[in-house]
């Protein structure tokens, strides 16, 4: 029973198998003491508290409760109610009488509050020491930091205590400490998940994040996590995607060599590298980007009006007890005090400027690459320089709330000395279902197991695709394929890859004669048929009438029929429109064509 | 030549008929001594230098060059190239080497700064009179003030001495001075047009606004003003629709009858009601809105943060330069030194919960109707307390950039004692073309001549229907003819007819063989072929898509060549299809196919 898999799909299969919940706890609190660890939890769930919520449980039903009877961990300046909320700050305490909004939909969902975990006071810092808790250890490797401010979520995660544990991440805090511990960490699109009930840092740009210990249950969590909150004023309507299949080509933007900071550990040089190597390996296009821009944007956090919101957030606090504030987080959250509203403004407007200049650079490629850290850092070295190793830890992590970008660290295990290795895949806002698809291949590329646990991955899942969204369906057969010159057409209009397949054997494919660029005609004929090669793409219903509207002729959008027996809308070509066009079937499909034919 | 009517239209008319650029610009300058108010330009333009402008123009084209020809006028906080820029505040003056964008694009369509106009100095005011230049008289009653910030440029509207005029609009500056003068007054979405190259009051609220004669002349000016600014980081992608008919049946919000102020302006009260009769009269449905909400987060901009923003634009100014600033100004924007930047997130989180409270209530209604001013000041009233009579004139402005929404002034001349009656249509961001469309019918139903010219409005232009809102074109050719079985398919995905009409002579028409009702298949071919009848109509974009995705096989949409050369979207059949298909193209279309073939 004790080596259960806490991975909610190991663990959902346990209690099919017959595994029951008082087990499942038992195992939790077996796993509390061998991991011996007194710096995770600072306030910790009664064993019987847990076994009456799991009593109280329906039976067992995984798709009206998709987390039934999994165990999470939540960070301790997120309100749960009946548990007191310190913020790692003693002083600070107090008892909230109901749950944070995201807090109440796990619940809802079946989920079980194992505990509240420690954390850098006020969720300022990256680092994880700043507590006056005991510093949780590092779940790999105890002489380095567990990386913050999330360090106990990160850490009960990773030591497999729980399946997953809530974050929360206003500059790198759900990242770092996932990089750290050889787990994942989703940072959601600002405002997808509410931070009602949530001790603020910045309130323009904090996140609830979550660790897990896959790619999958962290998406999970976000799914059942994230929706639009009237509770909290900066909550948005996130359209959350099921995670489905990516692209096959994607350009994934990473910092131009140049821009790379590693602070001299060439082995995470060298992981970084080698971790490009797997994305290229996955389909990836890499586009190295200038990053100076996107440093300049991060060096605002720190150094101006962002340090005035975690000083508004708890003003009237820390001028009536300054000296319960841990001595480093004072002296930064103090600096706001000199700043006046004219300063803020300044910062937005700074903020505002980088903004405009840098959207056009994030839409130009699909996602990007860093390293979730630069370096890692050993306990000892960050209490004696605080504040730079801090300010280090944040190279990669900083900017990206700021810029209203999405992410995801994932494990990719690749540093020489075993050390854990990381990436951090980000996109734009709303597009956290992508960089979560690729970051689960790339987990499963790695072949790591999870956090310190040990545990093999869970087999990979076949990801569907929901066709109850109002989106319709394409298919593809030219110049509109993934990495070929008319793709960026679907992906302006908002279409989302679904999947690759082949028309059934009644079709021939055609290059047409007299076009500007090289265009193929798909046509159904009675016999002699050939199955084509296709992408079947999404798109919502008005981008796809501007689209249908935009074909040129001798094109149009009619039934095609695919080799799994389907039906879906896609290109074909007027008859007229064959004239002087050669058969080019005998290629199976377009993208064979264009390889393939001898060069003129 | 003295009485040329300067509205668009009819200065186009003129020029149209003959009259040349050199008498139009005589009569400006005969119309600005015949005015005799020193108080409206702070800088004219040199006559010569106006000559040469408009000597340089290619000869008179009015669709390459909307504005050719037209005179206008520029808010003193807005840069022309040669000018000086004071934003009323002489030790201010700078001398700008290039325009403002909005300037740019507005002298490349043709038209002519005449000069730079009064305001309250640093668009800080909504009463005209905070200005070391003389105060410009109000247009129609020179007892009251012109209103402000944008005096000079309301009252050069409202003599006619321009066509129009640019306004800056943060707190009400372009739609108050157009309520007290009788002219239209557009306020568009944040964003819309830039503000490259306008000295800032609010950056995050700041808007370049139009003053105009008619509805339509402001809706012009803001189609060519428009367009996205690199320049301005706050500049926004805004679709400018063209001013198209309106739905003939809107809802319109306005203030519940215990929220509306009026300051003991009974006549106002009057006013205001008999404009909301004219609102009925015109369709609309008045739905009463609570404004409690809308009033507190008016109260936002002079309390806390924004005043900041005011005083981060000119901080380096005044620390240097206190004495030169305004008495009232300096007050105002002076309270700006105490605020921190804790002070300004925390009216930040404020606004942000405002926004998120009113957001359904806004999108609740098509539009708001509210009284523009909710009533008169005399100058000396103004004088006499400037804080508090500057602060009730705002009632019903200071809310709504703030919100992110848009509006126009304008004129319903509904008061009893003669003065001018204004209401302010407002929307959320982005319904700049519905606003204006019914501030068209309701200026047109008012029948007031225009500002203070005495000019009777040109007789209303027929609005169009635009090929460009978005819908797209259908042809039809079976049982989706009017009258036929499907054509109710159409008219429930909220299809409109257009014409009926005959294709391109290069079509044949088949009846399908075995199909469950008769069903024809148009085809394309190489010669041979015959014109056939068609319907045209004309879908939204997602009711076209969707529409495309059900369309059953053999049938597909293609492109159509119709006999007048344009080519539409419609059924084409698949070659495949037309498999015992019999050609039934002599018939000349499937009406009289169905009519004329021997019963069975």
């Amino acid at each position: 029973m004790r080596d259960v898999h806490f991975d909610i799909e190991s663990l959902h299969a346990a209690y099919r198998g017959g595994v029951g919940v008082a087990a499942v706890i038992a195992t939790i609190y077996a796993r509390i003491e061998t991991t011996d660890d007194p710096g995770i939890f600072i306030h910790l769930t009664a064993r019987a508290d847990l076994l009456a919520a799991a009593e109280a449980l329906d039976p067992f039903d995984p798709v009206a409760k998709p987390l039934w009877g999994i165990p999470f961990a939540v960070k301790d300046n997120i309100d749960v109610a009946g548990m007191p909320t310190t913020a790692a700050c003693a002083e600070y305490t107090y008892w909230p009488d109901r749950d944070a909004t995201v807090v109440a939909r796990l619940k809802a969902a079946g989920a079980l509050v194992v505990g509240k975990t420690n954390l850098d006071q006020f969720a300022t810092g990256l680092v994880g020491v700043r507590t006056p808790w005991p510093i949780p250890r590092n779940a790999i490797d105890p002489e380095l930091v567990p990386g913050g401010s999330s360090s106990g979520s990160a850490v009960a995660t990773a030591r497999g205590i729980v399946s997953f544990a809530l974050g929360t991440d206003t500059a790198g805090s759900g990242r770092i400490p996932a990089g750290l511990n050889n787990i994942v960490g989703l940072k959601p699109t600002v405002g997808a998940v509410s931070t009602a009930g949530v001790v603020p840092a910045c309130r323009t740009l904090d996140c609830v994040s979550v660790f897990a210990l896959t790619v999958d249950d962290a998406y999970r969590v976000f799914s059942v996590a994230a929706a639009r909150d009237a509770a909290d004023a900066y909550s948005r309507n996130v359209a959350v995607q099921p995670l489905a299949a990516r692209p096959p080509v994607l350009s994934v933007g990473i910092p131009a060599k140049a821009d790379l900071k590693f602070f001299g550990d060439a082995a995470m040089q060298a992981g970084f590298e080698d971790s490009l190597a797997m994305l290229s390996r996955l389909g990836c296009r890499l586009v190295e980007i200038p990053f100076g821009n996107f440093y300049a944007t991060a060096d605002l956090l720190y150094e101006g009006a962002w340090v005035a919101e975690r000083y508004a957030a708890i003003r009237d606090f820390m001028e009536a007890n300054e000296a319960a504030v841990h001595p480093v987080t004072r002296k930064i959250i103090g600096g706001a005090r000199k700043l006046s509203a004219a300063d803020a403004f300044r910062g937005l407007y700074a903020l505002q400027a980088y903004r405009a200049r840098l959207a056009p650079v994030i839409a130009s490629v699909d996602l990007f690459c860093v390293p979730t850290a630069p370096t890692h850092y050993t306990t000892a070295a960050v209490l004696a320089d605080p504040v730079e190793t801090n300010s280090r830890l944040g190279t990669y992590t900083n900017f990206v709330n700021l810029l209203d970008m999405c992410g995801i660290a994932v494990p990719t295990g690749a540093r020489d000395d075993g050390l854990p290795m990381s990436v951090t895949l980000l996109a734009a806002a709303g597009v956290d279902g992508l960089v979560a698809s690729v970051a689960r291949d790339l987990h499963a590329a790695s072949g790591l197991t999870l956090g310190a646990t040990g545990w093999r991955q869970p087999s990979a899942q076949p990801v569907g695709v929901s066709a109850e969204d109002g989106t319709i369906e394409l298919v593809v057969v030219g110049a509109h394929l993934s990495g070929m010159p008319l793709n960026g057409q679907l992906k302006e209009a908002g279409a989302r890859f679904c999947r690759a397949m082949r028309t059934a054997s009644s079709y021939k494919l055609y290059e047409l004669a007299g076009q500007a660029m090289p265009k193929p005609g798909l046509v159904r004929v009675g016999n002699g048929g050939t199955a084509i090669e296709v992408e079947v793409w999404r798109l919502p219903a008005a981008a796809f009438g501007h689209f249908v509207a935009a074909v040129p002729p001798p094109l149009g959008i009619g039934s095609i029929e695919l080799d799994d027996g389907s039906t879906a809308k896609g290109f074909l070509v007027e008859s007229v429109g064959l004239l002087g066009a050669s058969d080019i079937s005998s290629f199976g499909g377009w993208r064979r064509f264009l390889s393939d034919r001898a060069p003129a």
